[in-house]
Parts: C-alpha cells; structure tokens; sequence
C-alpha cells in the first residue's frame, strides 16, 4: 500500500531529494510524517495520499513557518513510504533518518522522546476531513489521546509529529536509515540475478542472526485498542525440524521464543523473511502456509540505555523477561533447537 | 461547584453584563462555554477555572476575531454557572440564551444543532494544561471525539464550543433562559419569607406539573463511557404511599416510570425538587433517604418537531418508549398512583 502511494506519488509530481541529516540547517522545521493505528485496518480503508496533506497545512498555519523536510518516523511498513509519497506531492526533500531504527507500535516510542522533543503540537487526519490539533503536557498524553481519536476515526489516521529543528533531528535520530533500506531492497532484487543466497546477503547487511526457519502453522490476531495484536506458531523446517517457534506482535513482532529458549526481544529486530526471496512479511502480511527465515538485527545503541529499555524494553510491553542483547542470546546457543 | 466558581470570579473581577439577544450584534463571534464529562467525576476533580480560559484563547486565535459574548450551552447543573466565571474573568457579556432550555448529556443534543451550526471548531482544555482543537466533518463525530478524549484527560474537561455568529445565536437559541432561571431562584428563597410553598411557586413559573413526591430507597450509579449513569428508586409518600417511582439518568434524567404509567420522559424535563426547601437536586447529588419532590417540565417546541425527537427522544436513548408530551400524559391520569 504505502509502496502504491510513493509510486503513485512520484509519477504524479516527480523525483524526490534526500538529504544527509548534515545538510539541514539547525533552525529549519522538520516534521515527521506518518500512518496510526492498525495496520490491518488501513489495508482495507486506503488513504487517499490527502490526508497527510491537510495535516501537514495545519501545522504549519499554527507553528507559523514552512516545513523544511519530512522524514519517517519509522522505518518499517507504509511509515517508510508515507514520507516519500508526501514530499513528492508537497516538493519538500526527505532527510536520511528516522526516529526508531526500526518500526514501533507508539508514538513515545521514538529515539526523539528519549532526547526530549515533544510529540506535539501534532495534528490528526482521516480520509473523512476530520482534523485534530493536539498540544500536551507530555508525550503519553499524546500516545493515549491520539490512539483513542484515531479507533473513533476509524482505526488509521494520519499524523504530522514531533516538529522540530534541524539541531534536533541531528542530535536525536537514526541515522543512514534511509539509504540502509535501499541497500537491502537492492540487494534483495540483484541476488537472484547474482546467485548468491539473499537471506544470507540481508543477514551481511544488516548484521543480523537467523534464529529459525519454518511454516506457519498458527496465527491469531485481533485488532484491539487501535492496535493489531496477535501471536502466530511456525512448525521448524529443515535443521529446526521438530522445534516450534512463536511471534508475540502489536503491530511489530516483540517476542520470539520457542519451547525451551528466548531467542530474542524488543527492542532488537525480528524479522521474517520469505525463505525464497528473503522479502520482509509484514505482521498483518503473514499468512496460514507461508515459509519463513525470523532473523534477529541488534537494534541502535540508543534503545539499549535504561531510558530506551524502559520505553520499548519487553517489560513496557507486559512480557516478564530480561532484555538480553541478541547477539548475546546468539552467542550463548539460544536459536531454535537450542536449550536455554 | 459551579456556583462558587461564578461567585469566586464575581469577587475576583467584579460584575457581568446580561445581553439580551437582541442587543447582539448579527456578525459578533459568540462562543459558549462548558464542562464535558461525567459530573460525578468533576465533583472530585476541581476546576481551577483556568482551563475554559485556555479553550477560549485557542479558538481566538484559530479564527483570528475576538469573541464578543459567551452564553451556556445549557441551563443546568455546573454549566448553567461556567459562562458566568468565565464572563467575569474575561470581562465578556453573557447572552440571555442557551441551547437546550434545560440540560442533556451530549454535545449534538442542542437546538444550534437542529439549525444547523457546526460544533467545531472546537476546543477541549483540561487543567493539567492538555489543549486540543477539533475539527470535524459533522457534529456525531464531534460529540464522540471528544467524549473519547475527555475519558483519557480524566473524565472531566472544559470546552469552548459551537462558535457562531449573533444571527445565528438569535435563529437557534432558548431565549430568556438565564432570566428565567433567576426568576425561579429569587422564588424558591422568597418562598419561606413570603410563606408560600416553594414547590407550587416554582410550578407556577416554569409551568410544570407534579408527578410524584416519595423517598429515595435505592440508587445505582456508574462513570460509564465519559458518563454518569444510572438509575435511582423512590417510595412513595403520602397521597403516593404504596406506589414507587423508577428515574433513569445519564448525567440529567431520561425516564420517569411507576410499575403501572410512564409518567414523563426526553425531551420534557424531569426534575427532582427537595421536599422542604423546592431546591433542585441534581443525579449526582441524589442520595439515599432524600426526599423529593419530582416534577415534569414541557421543553421548549424546538424539541418536539421530528428533527428534535430523533436527536433528544427516548428511543436516542435506547428506551422504546413513544414521546408523548407531558401535559398529554398528565391530562391522561398518568401521575405516580394512576393507571397508564
């Protein structure tokens, strides 16, 4: 969906700049731009690229000054297309950063807010013309506030957040992110014609860890509080014959564990692969049947702090566990098969 | 609560003007102001008396004029009192006119509505300092965004709704409403001087009729949803010894039932008087063992036409009861102790 709209975008109003975060002046605006809410709804409720446009109006109508770029809020799903689609319609670069490394379910849940910028003013759209302008005392404030408008509204929205300077995005994001997701999609498409094995070329890549491979043979999910939440089973193929691993989402996928062993946790990485062409599958993408490599990537130092771990640490997101680091949980056995 | 608000900000600020409708002029901006929420949560959660200041700043800004008057968007309970604090803080007029010519739980249950007037932009300020601006596509979503959020800010906020302009005000208000409501208050404490009963003077005024007079015996009360609701008993007392009285509330009273006859319902008021002194009692300040008097008050016409009915009638309200007026169901016997 949020490829449809980049592209859509792009044939519509041309090529978009991207800027290394270095090139921002300290005082410009920059504003992130973004989906809320499940994303099982907005595969069935397509936004009409519009929405975004009259938040982004709003914004700059009460803050007074023109925005200078957008970026991703996240780097994963729709989020990392929407700025795209955005820019190429509002003629505005996108910066090479994002505010996750990676994709979180809430809107604290930003290396942004670990560095103290506000959530707000924020402002809210649906597809309907409803727009919300919201200014709070802080950035849970912001998360419950908005993720109640955005179930009444419909289930997803879309969102301008976290305006701020130049010197703040460069202090507080994730940089290079941008240019990282291009290198592994491009190096997706060209394995094939290279014959080399492209799960394995990801895993160079990113510095990941296959922790599994499988069938899904179970999954769950209901969308619940805004949220698309579930758990899915994947039966062991291959050297983890005989093991079975579950997925813990909200959205993105927070616990991979099997039987006997924790294989890894938020905030690092998981992520399933297509076992034949190493595609990412999405949450609400994964289906009864599909093949799957679950890959773990070490996330940004910047979520390994206390502070980080206390927002998107697996205790924030109710599990009982300690965050251990995957490379540990790797280097000390804990993949499917292993005890641990 | 709301009376030592007003009183507070009269001796703080000094005097305010009544406008009667009249004297409005047709292009002024004018801008009601209120409580949202569940009253059994404001009574423990105290306005400072800032916050509605904060909604009404907001909205200036947005439009960009400056407002001319407040009024109340309903003549009962805490937001018969909230324009006039805010009037004196502002060193504002209030208009002699309200929206309902009573009181309703929620925010499309107005007469500007039924004329047309759009509720937002509109603002909702709670005293932590949370501020947001709404603007929506039609006034249902409206009442439900903004119920949603006012359970997150705590169960009790204040808004600055319905902006419109002097001639709207005179096409679709309840006029004369706060002289009435003064008139019926210098009544009820002349009545013991003057010894007359309270009750029969307040009758006369408002041109009412007794429904039931009795004890209450049992209450059962919720915050539900951004609302108090719940149902209360009353016995019988004299010439309706043996009968009991079932009221139904959502924040104002809905239903008024005996086992035998519906004795009033929406739009028409029902209210409970204190047997001894004719003072109002409110939902949230029925106890058990008070003794009441319970009249039944005709609404204003605006309420009675088909529009009015499908947006204040007892089945909005989930009752599957027919609206009959209550001057009908009296002519008709239907008192407590009468057949239906």
């Amino acid at each position: 969906m949020g490829k449809l709209m980049a592209i859509q975008a792009l044939e519509e109003f041309g090529p978009i700049t991207l800027l290394d975060p270095e090139e921002v002046p300290d005082d410009a605006l920059i504003v992130p731009s973004a989906m809320m809410g499940a994303p099982t709804v907005l595969v069935e409720k397509v936004p009409s690229g519009e929405e975004v446009m009259g938040a982004f109006e709003t914004l700059k109508n009460y803050l007074g000054q023109e925005v200078y770029a957008t970026i991703p809020i996240e780097a994963g799903g729709i989020n990392s297309m929407i700025p795209l689609a955005l820019a190429a319609r509002l003629r505005i670069p996108v910066v090479d950063t994002d505010g996750m490394g990676r994709a979180f379910p809430e809107l604290q849940m930003v290396t942004f807010h670990l560095h103290g910028v506000k959530a707000t003013p924020m402002v809210i759209c649906d597809e309907k013309g409803n727009n919300l302008l919201l200014r709070t005392v802080d950035n849970g404030f912001t998360e419950r506030l908005a993720r109640n408008a955005t179930v009444v509204m419909g289930g997803s929205v879309m969102i301008a957040i976290y305006p701020m300077k130049g010197s703040q995005l460069k202090a507080s994001g994730i940089h290079g992110i941008i240019t990282l997701t291009e290198k592994i999609g491009r190096a997706i498409r060209e394995a094939k014609a290279n014959r080399v094995d492209p799960i394995k070329t990801v895993l160079e890549i990113v510095g990941g860890y296959e922790l599994f491979k499988g069938k899904v043979t179970d999954i769950s999910r209901r969308t619940v509080g805004g949220f698309a939440r579930g758990e899915s089973t994947l039966e062991g193929l291959d050297e983890y014959k005989g093991q079975t691993l579950n997925l813990n989402f909200q959205n993105e996928h927070l616990i991979a564990r099997t039987e006997v062993a924790v294989l890894a946790t938020v905030p690092d990485l998981i992520t399933v692969l297509d076992m034949d062409t190493a595609r990412p599958v999405t949450t609400e993408g994964l289906r009864y049947g599909a093949r799957g490599v679950v890959i773990g990537i070490p996330c940004t130092p910047k979520w390994r702090t206390p502070e980080g771990l206390a927002t998107v640490g697996p205790r924030y997101f109710g599990y009982d566990l300690d965050y251990i680091p995957v490379e540990e949980r790797v280097r000390d056995g804990n993949r499917g098969g292993a005890k641990s």
